[in-house]
């Protein structure tokens, strides 16, 4: 039972084994699995083939949902960069740790060679900024009520967990885990997103407003995350052979429905996802016996499961 | 350039190139950097030896400074199961993505043969909780300015980040990267330190409060969380051959002076510190043009150097 660090598995039949009879005690809430197992189909979505990434790396596969809504010109441009192949054969070149894995084309940071540039082809070399974008009302916004250190409100929209603030009338997607973010020079247009980076610690939302959030990983954050850090400060790998290759990436839309990865979201506007964050703000089972009573936004995972 | 998703290393010279007649354009932040190097030999201790706990793993050594003045019975039962050479050995033997990295007995676990478990020898099986403890004026205290999500003051103490509950009159450890907490059963009183985790990604602030934090990883945290995750969902490696050796742990005071690491880490209550947190907070330079004016306790890493 040390297994239990955390009882996320635990069995309803385990959880009720003591006190019956103890009426002030309260029910325990209910567990993660328990609530998506009540879940009902129309809660679920196929993401969109046409932001769904699969990128595939020697290890397996890792699924990237765009985010048009919030960078329409840097998910534009990663198109046309998955259309030309561009990824293929590139790397992970930095994972840093509590931080970002970044990919990208080895020969363009300070220790590659800059004649073996890989061009972009068709793609746009620079993209104005997309940081913050304005308040719509058509745009879904799940609100989360404990409040955020960073931004005056937070919550999720479409999938992803984003911050606004009426006072500007602006709204942004914030750098939780599994953020995926558009590497850029010093100025703010130099980014085009032929250079990636994933969240893989705690949240860098000092990097709001200051980086394009291009999408999110779905799947496959392990593989991401759980790879050897390069040498401090800033985690670029110093040899070639520490990179994990790309072996391609691909837009679902450009691949036949067979080679489609077949996955669900959970919808952050769904009963459900609220039932689930509303558990977490409030565990209460033999384990939990002082539920925390709130919840900060990069704190909830958002279910993803193979769709039938 | 492209190394520079952030410009931690930006040299200030290279920072003062464009628009010097620009009189509205504020002075960039110092960098950490920077403020390091001012920073005076006072503002800098050694970890108490009698609290230092030198892990030796096959790929390098990991510090851990326990945390007596909040966890005192899980700091004497962990440096007696030290002393008795208990860690040597075992393993580490979890890896959650986003979660934690749990290392001790291979055998203590639900698939483990009970019959070899490793004796604990003088140390305790199990201990009273000490999730938090009462407030005290003689416990340092730094506090940071920007609320927090969780609980109602946040700051330092003595080099860890805590919270306050000033209506309960409590204080507690929280759960940010790198914190040591102390694996138990279902039951409260459950846990020994035999089997410790360190948090790898988001701060799993929910865990304040309902486990014992013993102390806090202050080098080697990337040997840590640069590992391949164990499968869903809770990490637990199924194979021994996935396991990372523990060679050893010792206590620094055990050890002659020339084997005890030598290491100095930056008062938590000391100017620079105070510094670098505001410099955190406000980080303006030409890569950053929207500083978050805010910092969250988990965000603020607290540096370690070689002493002298």
């Amino acid at each position: 039972m040390r297994r239990n660090l955390i009882a996320l598995a635990l069995a309803a039949s385990l959880l009720a084994l003591p006190a019956l009879a103890d009426e002030a005690k309260p029910a325990p809430t209910p567990t993660a699995k328990e609530l998506l197992a009540k879940s009902g189909p129309s809660e679920w979505r196929r993401p969109d083939p046409q932001n769904l990434l699969q990128m595939q790396l020697p290890t397996g596969r890792v699924l990237i949902e765009l985010a048009p809504d919030y960078t329409p010109l840097h998910a534009a441009n990663i198109r046309t960069l998955v259309h030309g192949h561009y990824f293929d054969g590139l790397a992970i070149i930095r994972v840093q740790d509590n931080f970002v894995t970044q990919w990208g084309d080895p020969n363009d940071d300070d220790n590659g060679d800059k004649s073996k540039i890989k061009p972009l082809g068709k793609a746009k070399k620079t993209l104005p900024p997309e940081y913050t974008r304005p308040i719509d009302p058509k745009l879904p916004w799940t609100a989360l009520p404990d409040g955020d250190v960073y931004a005056p409100e937070v919550g999720f929209s479409g999938g992803f967990p984003a911050a606004r603030d009426p006072a500007s009338g602006q709204t942004w997607l914030t750098h939780c885990y599994g953020a995926v973010g558009v590497a850029r020079d010093v100025g703010p247009e130099t980014g085009s997103g032929s250079s990636l980076y994933a969240v893989i610690g705690q949240a860098p939302r000092g990097l709001d407003r200051n980086l394009a959030i291009a999408g999110r990983v779905i799947e496959g954050m392990e593989l991401l995350s759980g790879l050897p850090r390069g040498p401090a400060p800033m985690g670029f790998y110093a040899k070639p052979q520490q990179r994990v290759a790309i072996e391609s990436v691909r837009l679902a839309a450009d691949l036949p429905e067979a080679q489609r990865a077949k996955v669900e979201v959970l919808r952050t506007d769904s009963p459900t996802f609220a039932a689930l964050i509303e558990s977490k703000r409030n565990r209460r089972d033999d384990f939990y016996r002082n539920p925390a009573g709130k919840i900060d936004l990069c704190s909830i995972a958002i279910p993803v499961r193979e769709a039938k």
